[in-house]
């Protein structure tokens, strides 16, 4: 797949079901969300549950009405075919990964996009820092903390945290260049000491991969985007459909957009 | 000391004799400065050495030309009265302290006036973060690091910085407030580990007082205004008056003026 073919050129190969992984480095430039699909019935709980956690649920946009399977703020999208590959819940268990769900499409379904790292992580890397994960070419290591998130209704859970380590003023940068972008998890929401928000060890993390730490660094941590996927497991609705990690929607809105400053 | 005076009564009070002490908490809402006078043959590399290490010698405002003895950008001032108690070096070396140096003043005399802490700790405490200092009815702790200022001619030293003891959560809050008051020291340089910096014991500030530190806070660095009294000491020019440690000028400009977004 090459990396300079737009957002929407991207789409359409994703849509012809001839791009079906990972889009971590595709479109670059341009905002990659992560995607909940639930009942009505369900949705406004959810969207409560975003209002409430707006650092590890930034929500970018939502359908106007349930049924639609077009997201008009983020392109020419539809939601049943437009994302790489998709997870399928049925009451908060991993039932089935497709490329596709136009099959399971229902009048009721209502998405919503929520904001990713890869936004906050090019701005990193824009402004010289090393993001370590990215230099190690690995998933970001990510740990269930034992902060809790605010619940709503039925959806309720652990904030989940990804973790990047950083001298002291590359630290400090990174919370400057993340603040700017509240809509992409913000400023992180810790820093040193893991075990002051419930992590044993970071070598260990729950989910992603273990990254090197250098003596002279301390962990930095942001809330992720990984926790309104705890929260669904929680909630075991009948149904809910997410992107598989990493396969996110690539829209056509560009990460500078986001920026609140 | 009536703390509700207005900057131009206070400095009515301090020209007429009146006042000769710490300025802390006078006039709250209106930019305090650090002041350097300096004759006008060092004056141009002092001016260097401020624009080459602005954190800790963030320069708000100096004399129009060698003489003057106003500073129109901060109010109807004479540098000469204005301040409550200067202190005067020769040869780099401290002679004097006194609440007036209208005897002193000469032709050749150029006044630089530095942004000073009061007016971040002022943000921070109106957000509701607790200044560890301003609790304690202390000075602020401040320490000689091993970090190099930029030289300019003479000028040269180790940066000294203050600290303020944070939870990680207002640390990163704190480093988001103070990022937007770059003329007052602006975001910290460091925080976590003291030794990464050069700084030995905690408990033994080099200037002020210790503070106590929570088990669950970490060390919160800020460059410091007393890094150009360090440089003023190492270039030992013949003449030099600075206020006197919390004997500030109080100016007419507002602390909301300097954020710069």
């Amino acid at each position: 797949m090459s990396q300079t073919l737009s957002p929407r050129a991207l789409r359409e190969q994703i849509r012809a079901g001839k791009h079906s992984g990972n889009t971590s480095g595709l479109a670059p430039g341009f905002v990659q969300c992560n995607i909940v699909i639930l009942p009505a019935e369900w949705a406004n709980d959810f969207l409560r549950f975003c209002q409430l956690n707006p650092k590890p649920c930034p929500l970018i946009a939502a359908s106007n009405a349930p049924g639609e399977h077009a997201l008009p703020p983020l392109g020419d999208i539809d939601i049943r075919t437009d994302v790489p590959s998709y997870r399928v819940f049925r009451n908060g268990e991993l039932t089935e990964e497709i490329p596709d769900i136009t099959d399971l499409w229902r009048d009721d379904l209502v998405t919503f996009a929520l904001g990713c790292s890869f936004s906050f992580e090019e701005a990193l890397l824009a402004d010289g820092l090393d993001v370590r994960n990215v230099t190690e070419g690995v998933n970001v290591p990510m740990y269930r903390t034992r902060i809790d998130c605010t619940g709503a209704g039925p959806f309720r859970g652990k904030m989940v945290v990804s973790m990047r380590p950083f001298a002291a003023a590359d630290a400090i940068r990174a919370i400057q260049i993340c603040t700017r972008f509240p809509s992409v998890h913000g400023a992180p929401v810790h820093l040193g000491d893991p075990g002051l928000i419930g992590i044993d060890n970071l070598a260990r993390p729950d989910y992603g991969d273990a990254v090197t730490i250098g003596d002279h660094e301390m962990p930095v941590f942001w809330a992720c985007g990984v926790t309104p996927q705890v929260a669904l497991e929680n909630a075991r609705p009948p149904l809910a459909i997410t992107h598989s990690p990493g396969c996110m929607l690539v829209t056509d809105l560009r990460n500078s957009q986001l920026a609140v400053l």
